[in-house]
């Protein structure tokens, strides 16, 4: 196929599958945020009626977003993303209750959002102690009970990994660590919109959900905090938030979250369904496309738009350009890690070898993908793949002698990610 | 004037007056961000063709942040919101520069999200002293020179003020404060966009600015670091901004920023001398309409669009619900503090007396007010306090004795801004 094809096809497709990192926003949603950037300017926190209306389309955005994930509205703080309810969580909690303890438990594949506050925390004198997962990605809950000591104020392990998309036993996991007298923060940000997600049944004391990962707008996420939980503000200043998190409220993006939320409870059945007829074509055809492919995470216990593959004798970079040329957008697992292609903590974690996993590619749906993009996936890919495994020496090697070629000087990568020490 | 009259000007009438808290968003820095909101989704750090058109938006958006302020765009760093900025600064200056020093200086007029970062510090173990300012609200430069110890490692001091408009003199601090081996940031949330602010004039290190207070979006903000300068992430985990702020990026919000920028820069002098004809108006004539009232704030060293007056024997909450229903939209002072009427933190700071303080009020202009808005404020507003002082038994009691009654139990009005924590 000619560049010039190429590009027609581009023009003509954009089958986008990285609805993990970002969905794209719905339509209703955008409706529903319209007056706020128009005429509903006002500031909530004033005094006059222009402000009242911001005021109660935030109040009703909180009772949406209550409803959601099984809280009471004042159970729910607004944050810019979910990043930010991750730090809130982990520092905020740590900071409240550190004179009971100074030592947290996450597990080894949670998002960099929690890693990374962990590590700061270890940096100003906690410990932290890292709850490995199996090959699936579902962590021990065993050896995770034995991480838990008496000074052990916290345990994050979040809902479902965004990369792999295993789903973690959070309700058993919550039921031990509050046996033993901690705090559980569960990340839902992959589950929260997309799955049922109940903060009263999974147990969680705290629990971070994002709006742009159910087509709801960028800007805004949630912190679910249990009432009688407490949490040291990280964003100091107004009473905005009810003195937890300073700063204007982005009145917009909440009303977007809010709507985004009324429609993600209402059509979740349905979409669910979908979304996962689709992975599962994926899933089951691809593999009968492509040679030396493997799945990563859990078989059935996974995300319903969720398909990651590892691809051997691939070049991880050539994949995407590749797939990108043809209009197929997809990730290589976290759009938060360094855009060199380094083999994922979270591949390392579930023992992928290196030079099979950095030829991984996530390729995560949302509702408005369909079966024709599917078919389209499903023609072009291995095209991609046998393109590149023809330029693939490692590959040449393999077909020749049925060898692996044992990895040399230049083929371990590097895993540490360590690109946000500044 | 009947309610139903009353109701008809509020339906024909917004005089919004509060654009110290938050402006209305310019049509055209809409229309610049739509694009994002709608087919230009992808996520920023991804490495298909949609995630970089919106990485390139970013990219401008970075680039007319820095032309507003006179950075370079690697200097500039997106966040969600003024106060994010202000507690990224503060903490993030504190923490980086423990070592050398663990005592800062903030004015005693600062924003809240500056107090409270400096309060929060203070819980830390840092020693904070607070500069005082003189009667318009100016920084004591001779005070502030004394509190700056050799073991102090930043001072903050805003470039204006957002409720009285006071400009301080923020250069002669810079130097001062370099002069003492100490950091200076500034909050310029105030004026950026409005007035000329040149981080190099300045000779800040670090300042924050944030587009809601220019006709940009609500949502994103932006701290500038001079390059050499640290800051210790506040919110960790992903690559965004360099790694010291994580989260995916607000795209269309950044983008709107961006153009705000731009428009700002290109009309500014335009609307600095339109609008500070308006306010001029206000503070001229107003005084000969009502008596007993009071300018606070620096005479000539103000905003363009600062006006704030304290009237005396009136409360607060009755002028404000009055000036509502006639609809003009104005402020008390601070919308980050407690909604109950207590005199603010600034008119205590400036020495206002609290029977008075209690009947202040901001009228903040932006580029949208008219001649025939402040018409009808001065037309208004009169009345609105006649009403009031006719149903005040201190006035009755003034107009009586020609004395002050004294103040006694239940009008010593609490100063206390303790409303966040938690």
């Amino acid at each position: 196929m000619s560049d010039v094809i190429d590009k027609q096809v581009y023009k003509m497709k954009q089958v986008y599958m990285d609805n993990q990192s970002n969905t794209k926003l719905d339509e209703r949603v955008f409706e529903a945020m319209l007056p706020y950037f128009k005429d509903n300017y006002g500031n909530p926190q004033s005094m006059y009626s222009l402000g009242a209306i911001s005021k109660d389309a935030i109040d009703a955005a909180r009772l949406s977003a209550a409803a959601l994930v099984g809280a009471t509205e004042d159970e729910v703080y607004f944050t810019s993303c979910g990043s930010e309810s991750n730090n809130l969580a982990i520092k905020g909690a740590a900071s409240a209750y550190k004179q009971k303890g100074k030592h947290i438990v996450v597990s080894e594949i949670e998002h960099f959002s929690v890693l990374y506050s962990a590590r700061r925390l270890a940096q100003e004198g906690f410990e932290v102690s890292h709850a490995p997962v199996d090959r699936y990605g579902t962590v021990i809950v065993e050896e995770l009970e034995k991480l838990i000591r008496p000074d052990t104020i916290l345990v994050s392990i979040q809902h479902a990994n965004t990369e792999i998309g295993t789903i973690q036993p959070v309700e058993e996991i919550a039921k031990l660590v509050h046996a033993k007298g901690a705090l559980f923060h569960t990340d839902a940000v992959c589950t929260a919109g997309t799955i049922p997600v109940d903060i009263k049944k999974i147990g969680a004391d705290l629990l971070t959900f994002s709006a742009s990962q159910f087509y709801g707008p960028k800007g805004t996420a949630a912190l679910v905090v249990k009432k009688g939980t407490r949490v040291t503000p990280q964003i100091d200043g107004g009473i905005q938030e009810n003195g937890r998190r300073a700063g204007t409220e982005n009145v917009p993006a909440i009303v977007g979250l809010g709507k985004a939320c009324d429609i993600a409870l209402a059509e979740m059945a349905k979409n669910t369904k979908k979304i996962s007829v689709l992975r599962d074509r994926i899933i089951n055809e691809l593999p009968a496309k492509i040679k030396y492919i493997y799945l990563n995470g859990h078989p059935k216990n996974r995300l319903p738009g969720n398909v990651n593959f590892s691809i051997e004798f691939v070049e991880g970079e050539g994949m995407f350009l590749h797939l990108d040329a043809k209009g197929i957008f997809v990730s290589s697992g976290s759009a938060c890690a360094s855009k060199a292609l380094k083999m994922s903590h979270v591949l390392t974690a579930i023992g992928v070898d290196t030079a099979v996993g950095q030829g991984s590619i996530l390729m995560s749906l949302s509702k408005y993908n369909n079966d024709a993009e599917i078919d389209y996936l499903l023609e072009q890919f291995p095209e991609v793949v046998s393109k590149l495994r023809v330029m693939s020496p490692l590959f040449a090697y393999f077909e020749k002698t049925g060898q692996r070629k044992p990895a040399g000087p230049g083929t371990d990568y590097d895993h540490d990610h360590d690109h946000c020490e500044q």
